[in-house]
Parts: structure tokens; sequence; C-alpha cells
């Protein structure tokens, strides 16, 4: 029994360890987000750069969280709601690194945009939703740490919003493109951004998903309603 | 010693019946893929619900070898080289379940584009793009059972065409749009079809890099050359 105990508080150390190193890379990413929106609506091409840079950081964690995780496997040999612990981690890891990627992408497009015509409005429109994005992902990561699945749910759902935000944005891009040959390329350009925003909001749900599994030992049902509806919408809709 | 042996063949047939699932489960990500590019081709809408509906069929898979690989890892307690190979498992099964997401994607936007103007040879270039994706998707799962990092490897600059033949279709498209407005909503939808397969690439890819972990214990150089030039393009180069 006290063997038992020694065990389980390693394990429980190892975990906490991990854990530090997962709300580390969760707020490099959550900067990540703001700093690239901001950047993009401020054209501020070296605060873009520092984004693309940092990216490496993150990568960094996400590779040693899950070294970690196999060796917290491997030496402490966890089972049922431990070992679901631990790959839920590995999960979520995950996510917040495509996060970062999504993050960095935003930022290199920044410098080809600051070269074309500007579309009014769409720089706080975009940071508007990336601010979205990044407090669901603080509200994830303290869903996270509080085991609290209620605020998990309430994560997933406020993904709606996001999806919302950008099926109005590819409305307002395709407009501008109809109205002015000039305006497709920044589009083009926007368009990508936007999309890159929702499927950020995609893997913050992932991370809000991964908790509720960790709390109740299930998935939420798949049947969550999706939000980006222009791959279903006819030409008619949208203007 | 006779234990050790014993054990290690209950890891192994465990491991079989998760391998198999895996080829099961990238047989019909082939076959969604295929499928999709063949609907929207031939704009046959019954084959793309059909494409739709069986990537049920592939999640339940994925959910499968997630809930077998923690049994795996619970009831074997494997260590070094077998728990890294579980681990990949579950990764791989993460990537094409992703695959099987945009080939579903895919089949979604067949209903809306064949309501629009037809963009010429779209259709075509889209499938051939999509063919290249399955070949590598075979060749990597071909490496996966053969513990081939070589082949892994080329199915990893492989990649690096169908980045080449986005680069391409996207400025067709813009160029497309350009021309003629009525020609830029079915422009858009197909540009979202053009990245949502160079996107499959890329889970083709990590599957491939996930090979090499297997075989090697180490993840490939990220400095592997990236073929999206888009978000670095300036527009002179566009057209």
């Amino acid at each position: 029994m006290a063997n038992d105990k020694h065990i389980a508080s390693a394990f429980d150390r190892d975990l906490e360890g991990v854990q530090a190193l997962i709300m580390k890379m969760g707020g490099l990413v959550e900067a990540a987000i703001t700093d690239a929106a901001t950047a993009l609506e401020t054209r501020d091409l070296e605060l873009a750069e520092e984004v693309r840079r940092r990216d490496a950081q993150i990568d960094a964690l996400d590779e040693q969280i899950n070294e970690d995780c196999a060796r917290v496997i491997a030496m402490r040999q966890p089972i049922a709601s431990d070992l679901r612990t631990v790959l839920s981690v590995m999960r979520i890891s995950t996510n917040l690194e495509r996060c970062g990627d999504y993050a960095k992408n935003l930022a290199k497009r920044t410098s080809v945009l600051s070269e074309l015509t500007p579309i009014e409005g769409s720089g706080t429109s975009l940071r508007r939703m990336a601010r979205e994005v990044e407090e669901m992902l603080k509200q994830a990561l303290d869903a996270y740490i509080q085991r609290d699945a209620d605020l998990a749910n309430t994560v997933r759902h406020r993904d709606l919003d996001v999806d919302q935000m950008y099926n109005t944005l590819f409305r307002e891009f395709l407009t501008y493109m109809m109205e002015d040959p000039r305006n497709i390329t920044p589009c083009m350009h926007l368009h990508f951004i936007a999309k890159n925003i929702e499927r950020m909001g995609d893997h913050v749900t992932s991370v809000a998903e991964q908790v509720v599994y960790l709390v109740t030992g299930k998935l939420p049902d798949e049947n969550r309603p999706k939000g980006d509806l222009t791959s279903g919408q006819t030409v008619e809709t949208w203007d």
C-alpha cells in the first residue's frame, strides 16, 4: 500500500511537470495568436517576423512534451484514468502546436499583404476573430487545469461564433472581389487568413474536447453543430 | 526469459491487430480520396454523398485504434521501441482520420460546384493532384508495414510535387477570377478544394515522418523544403 502511494505520487509529480510545459506552451500560443493578428492589422513586419521566429519554441515544447509523456508511460506504467490523462496531454500538445503553425502562417502573409491594396476594415475584423480564438484557448486551458467539463463545453459552443465570423468575412471578401478585380489578390490572402483563424478555433475546440474526455471518460458527441456553412452554400446566399 | 518471450508475443499479437485496423483505415481513406476527386470531376452527386456517408467508418476506426492502443499500453506496458511503435500508430491514425475529413469536405463542395459555371480543366487538374496524394498514401502505408525509412523519405519528397501542383492551380484560379467576375465564386470553391488536397498531402507526409521515427528513433529534420509558396509570393509573380 505504501508502495502504491509512492508510485502514485511519482506519477503525479511527473504529470505536474508535463502540465507546467503545457501551460507554458499555451501561453506562447496565446501570445502568437494575438501578436500575429496585431501585426496584420498594424502592418508591423517586425512583430510578424518575431511571431515566425518564436514558433520554434512552441515546436520544441511539443517535442519535449511528447518525449516526457512517453517517458512517464514507460517508467510509471499508468493505467485507466492516469493513462487517459497522459494520452490526452499528448493530444492537447499536438493541437496547440497546430495553432502555433497557423499563427506563423498568418504572420507570413503579413508581409505580402502590406504590399497590396488594403481592404477596408478587414484587419479589425480578423483581429476580432483572432481575439475570440485566443480567449477560447485561455478558457480551454483553464478548463484543463481545473478539470472543468462544463467550462470545456462552453468553449466548444463558442466556436460557433468563430465560424459565424468566418462566414460573414467570406461573403464580404466575395463582394469586394466582384466589385473590383484589383481586390481579388488581397482578398484571396485575407480569406486564407480568415480560414486559418477558423481552423485555430477548431483546434482549440479539440483541446476542449480532450478536457471533456479527461473528466468524463468519453469524447463529446460528434453532432456538435458545424458553423462553416460555405461548403454547402449556393451562390444566391452569398451576396 | 521464457516469460519475457511470452510477453513480447502477446504484445506483437496485439500490435498486429491494431496494424490490421490501420491498413483497413488506410484503404478506406485511399478510396475516399479517389472517389471524392472522381465525383468532383464527373459531377456525380451520388458518389459524393457516398464519400460523405463512409467517413463515419473512418472516424469509428480511428476511435477504435485509439482505444486499442490505450489498452495495449495498459496491459502490456511496453517500453522503448515498443512504446514508440504504439504511440506512432496513434499518430498515424489521427493523420488518416484528418485525410478522411478533407475528402469529406471535398465531397461536400461537389454539390455546390455542380450548380456553378464550370472552370475548364479544373476537375482534371484536381483529380491529378488527388491521385498523387492517394499514391503517396499507398506508399506511406507500404513503408509503414515494411518499416522502410527510405520509402518513407520518398513520400516526403513527393509532397513537393503536390505543393507545386497547388501553386500552379492557385495562379490559374487567380487568372480566371481576374478575367471574369463570374468565375470568382466557382474559383473560390475550387481553390478551397485544391488547398484541402494540398493539406491531405501534408498529413500523408506526417504519416511518412512517423515511419521514419519508428525505424530510426528520430523524426526527420524540420528543414524539409516547403512547397506552398503562395504565402510569400508577391502579386507580380502570380500572373
